[in-house]
């Protein structure tokens, strides 16, 4: 296990509801992920995929907007809540949770730890 | 001034920073706004379609993915945030700040005005 994937843990483990976390490229490529334990089926890669492409185009719509740098978008559903976090021009880090009562927990988490994950990708 | 405009001007009122708050169709046709106080010049309508389509867009792909329907995104910048609601298959509302530090106090104002907003859509 390496450090960026001790921090998503870390970021699971304190999240009540979460599934899993996951590192990944604005181009789709995972660079690592955590799964919370007994959700290993869940497939956190293509969730992420699908949000990555999305998120990107979020970002570039709110420069072009000037509403500045997006810094997270969440998305609450009826069955749970989404969480991405910029981290640079080319990665991104989110949160899956099934219990959108704890989106703020698991935002404040993402954004907490953020700089560790800033400091490894570097 | 219609009810729509009123329950938008309430939201828009008490929330700390807000710019405005606008009712649109996800065809992107606006159907009422409030702009705060001193922000007229704001593009409130431009910047609310270039969400509607990528709420959209959102919307499909939570859909896609088994994550349930989209309640409500939102998106904090350096300089703001933006939080859009489902109201039905056809019409979101949206409000816009410029202090993301009261997102939460948005998104709360925004869930406590659908229901008023969906009656007089019906």
């Amino acid at each position: 296990m390496n450090t960026l994937g001790d921090v998503l843990e870390h970021v699971v483990r304190d999240t009540p509801g979460a599934v899993g976390a996951i590192l990944m490229g604005f181009d789709g490529i995972a660079v690592v992920q955590h799964v919370a334990p007994g959700r290993e089926d869940f497939d956190l890669e293509t969730l992420a995929m699908e949000f990555s492409y999305r998120f990107a185009e979020m970002r570039k719509a709110a420069t072009s907007l000037d509403l500045g740098e997006v810094a997270d978008l969440s998305v609450r559903t009826d069955r749970g809540a989404v969480v991405c976090r910029a981290l640079s021009a080319d990665y991104f880090v989110a949160i899956v949770m099934d219990d959108a009562r704890h989106l703020g927990k698991g935002r404040y988490l993402l954004r907490s730890a953020a700089s560790s994950l800033q400091t490894e990708l570097a």
